[in-house]
């Protein structure tokens, strides 16, 4: 142990990044998870649990051309010298599953899981490097009915937490789309690492400004902290035409065709097979009573990961809040996918596609707060009854009243510590207790106990002010008979609108 | 990508140590944690959730004298070159936590948490590289009535899940008898390595004979795989004491001196102190109800872990099942804990007492699965019921059914694949679906669905060689108005027994 090593300890501290989670927000997120998991079971998804390390090869994160991870994930050495990485999403992991374990799944394999995944990047404001994911996937189709499934499934699920039709709407977008306006601006898609860098570009116009986001498509932007993000290099023309064309949700072909003509370009063909895949999940959603107020095309989504080969989804959040500098924005999204359809064939050389969704859970939660009121997302839960300790030589009685009322299906504690009445009082306060129990020698000697309500206590200390009677006519504190302890408890607990 | 980069693709398999879990197990892992979260809750414990990543010195996990991580964590380092470790328990990172929000705390601080940790460590049969844990601790107290407390809470958490009085026992030592006993043969403690090997050693009795614990106290072992096990180094004297003496659970004070001094050794007087210990906590629980039955004093307990200072707890099945020999042992422990009052000093400096215990989540749900009988376990939960596509132009109007049927509470999916009816019947098959529903154009044009139910129909084609008839007179296949398919769905999956 480091005792031996040093004589001062080590500081007391998280990694940047990280975060620890109290029980108020536990218990919310808990709720969250169980209703997401209801609607995704309701929907025949099965659930699957991978670990959180993997082959580094298997999750396909090393770096073009070299031998080492890529930085973006936590990343170590076996004891056999190969690479391990902790796992950067849900996806690749299940792919890695499928194919391990092909011949013996049923086909199409549909599955849903949560967990936590690990990013190696730079920590900031509401964005960690450990957080959790909800995903449902369906593996082993290319039909586009998957596609519409995953579209009713995710406005379904927002419905069951309670966001109102209106407040959400899931768009749809196609990424061969997206690679005919590449291609048709001169963009090389074979070039992986370009593709991407003006894919993930475009990404950002939910949060960027279009001249940002001009900068990350051609010389690169140096954000407020000064730190430099490399562009993608494309030329003045080539900007213009792809921000002209992913800023605007509706376009007839007519148009899009006319936007790249008059920079200069010739429209490719691919366009094409996009826009029928996307009629076809619209339909499909259309005639299941699916409306465009819940579900959408629109041709602005584009999403951030290179693998994606078609359509492709997002669950924006339509309400308004505040952002840092006050201004009204739209809380944005919420989650997204798409079908990808060459994840799994890395391993198996054979082709099986794929299509699903993912929820970023923390990100929905605060959308949740927002909407009950951020107050009412924080109230912690109300804590045990307190037993307090008066005569330490009677910690086995106050242990058997502290049991009663566990017995009883009441939380409660006898006090742990070894101070006098004021800090177990102030103990009883922090823990939110409803009540504590206290019996000195006098109340023993009786067979009764006082039981003290601090919630109303706290009311009554609140008002005796300007009302002192009040505290008299409604004491906060009653001597009960020891076999009436729990029942009184009980009571008080109702009054206050607790559960046990 | 690695597409990039090789042209055979990487292997789909898992690093040793790891698995993936499936619905079934997921499911019975859920109800459990619930049922131990819910008697956790009931005594005043209240949940933390820390990170998975914490700095290795933070874990005190630095080899001694180095500046390398233990090899037993997987460590990496952050971009600002410090080691960071995956958490090998829940009990450092409490100490992290309670050290680093000390002034802000209710204090006791009494926390329970459940999560995954990871161990680099040999992976063998039912020994994995990453499971998970569940904690109780208390922060912040010296009284012995949190230790009692502890015990109780073992006992009432393994009732819960319904494993019987006397299948069951919570025994106690105290780790300062342990140490008397060390010192009086001559070890010396101040020497933490010598120590913990010890200590490791004797824990080592629930599953190795005494022979083979012998050489790991002397000379060293070898196992079956052939590798070797440095020795703790005592000669034959002082190993012969300490089997003896912890191989007995129960010794009087003369009898403990005796075994001692026979081997011609004198006893310290430190034994005095944990006796008395052991008298208090086992006073506390007798008179909160708990008899030996229950929770009981038995000096055998070791606990391999080096950070202990007081009281220590195992939680052990005590009905027998089958080893990989055939022969009938005890199941054993489920679970541990212990008091240990350094762990929290390491940061502050201020000396702040803990105590805690652990559950071991998948070896408990082994046991349980063995209670209820393994059959039971594995059994898979029902599966939705599956919408058949026979006419791939009316995809919408299967949708639709699915969707009638997920509105109504039923778990239900249309086949989203490509193949043909034969294909179809053996996937709704794999999925455990309690029916399908079948419409070609003959039903759609009368308005009507087919409704198999897959359960009465492989129970009439087992039957069939021995009965014909009975096929014919209860027929597993029905034919009614689409309007009805709801309701008649509901019948089925009721008289198959299965829920919503």
């Amino acid at each position: 142990m480091a005792k031996d090593k040093k004589v001062a300890g080590p500081e007391a501290r998280l990694p940047k990044g990280f975060r620890d989670i109290r029980a108020a927000e536990l218990s919310a997120t808990r709720a969250m998870l169980d209703t997401i998991r209801r609607v995704y079971e309701t929907y025949g998804f099965e659930e699957l649990e991978t670990p959180a390390i993997e082959y580094t090869d298997a999750l396909g994160k090393f770096l073009p051309d070299q031998d080492r991870p890529n930085e973006g994930v936590f990343s170590f050495t076996d004891d056999d010298e190969q690479w391990l990485s902790l796992r950067y999403d849900l996806t690749a992991p299940l792919a890695r599953f499928v194919a391990e374990n092909y011949q013996s799944l049923p086909k199409p394999f549909r599955r849903y899981a949560t967990g936590t995944v690990y990013r190696n990047e730079k920590p900031g404001p509401g964005r960690f490097r450990q957080f959790t994911q909800f995903d449902a996937d369906t593996v082993g189709t290319e039909s586009l009915a998957a596609d519409a499934e995953i579209c009713m499934l995710a406005a379904d699920t927002l419905e069951a937490l309670g966001i109102a039709r209106g407040d959400y709407v899931i768009k749809v977008n196609n990424r061969k789309l997206l690679d005919g306006l590449l291609e048709s601006v001169g963009v090389n898609l074979s070039d992986h690492v370009a593709r991407l860098a003006v894919l993930r570009s475009l990404d950002k116009l939910d949060k960027f400004s279009r001249e940002d986001v001009a900068l990350l498509l051609g010389p690169g932007r140096k954000d407020e902290s000064g730190d430099f993000t490399k562009g993608a290099g494309l030329g003045e023309k080539q900007i213009a035409v792809l921000l002209d064309f992913v800023m605007q949700p509706k376009l007839s072909r007519s148009e899009r065709d006319a936007i790249v003509r008059t920079a200069g370009f010739e429209p490719v063909d691919a366009f094409g097979d996009g826009l029928a895949e996307l009629d076809q999940i619209g339909e499909l959603v259309e005639k299941a009573g699916y409306g465009a107020d819940r579900i959408r095309i629109d041709f602005s989504v584009v999403r951030g990961l290179e693998y994606y080969t078609g359509p492709v989804f997002e669950a924006e959040l339509t309400f308004e809040v505040k952002d840092e500098q006050g201004n009204k924005v739209r809380f944005g999204s919420v989650g997204g996918g798409g079908r990808y359809d060459g994840l799994v064939e890395r391993f198996l050389g054979q082709k099986v596609p794929a299509t699903g969704f993912s929820i970023g859970v923390s990100r929905l939660q605060a959308a949740l707060g927002v909407l009950k009121g951020s107050a009412a997302a924080d109230v912690a839960p109300q804590g045990p009854v307190v037993v307090l300790i008066m005569d330490k030589g009677e910690l086995p009685r106050y242990q058997k009243m502290a049991q009663m009322l566990r017995s009883a299906g009441i939380r409660a504690e006898m006090y742990l510590g070894t101070s006098g009445m004021k800090a177990q009082m102030k103990y009883a306060d922090r823990r939110g207790a409803p009540c504590v129990v206290i019996q000195g020698s006098d109340e023993r000697a009786k067979g009764e106990v006082q039981i003290k309500d601090l919630i109303e206590g706290a009311k009554a200390a609140a008002a005796i002010a300007d009302n002192k009677e009040w505290k008299e006519s409604r004491p906060a504190q009653v001597s009960v008979k020891e076999e009436d302890l729990v029942a009184t408890v009980r009571e008080i607990i109702a009054r206050h609108g607790g559960a046990d």
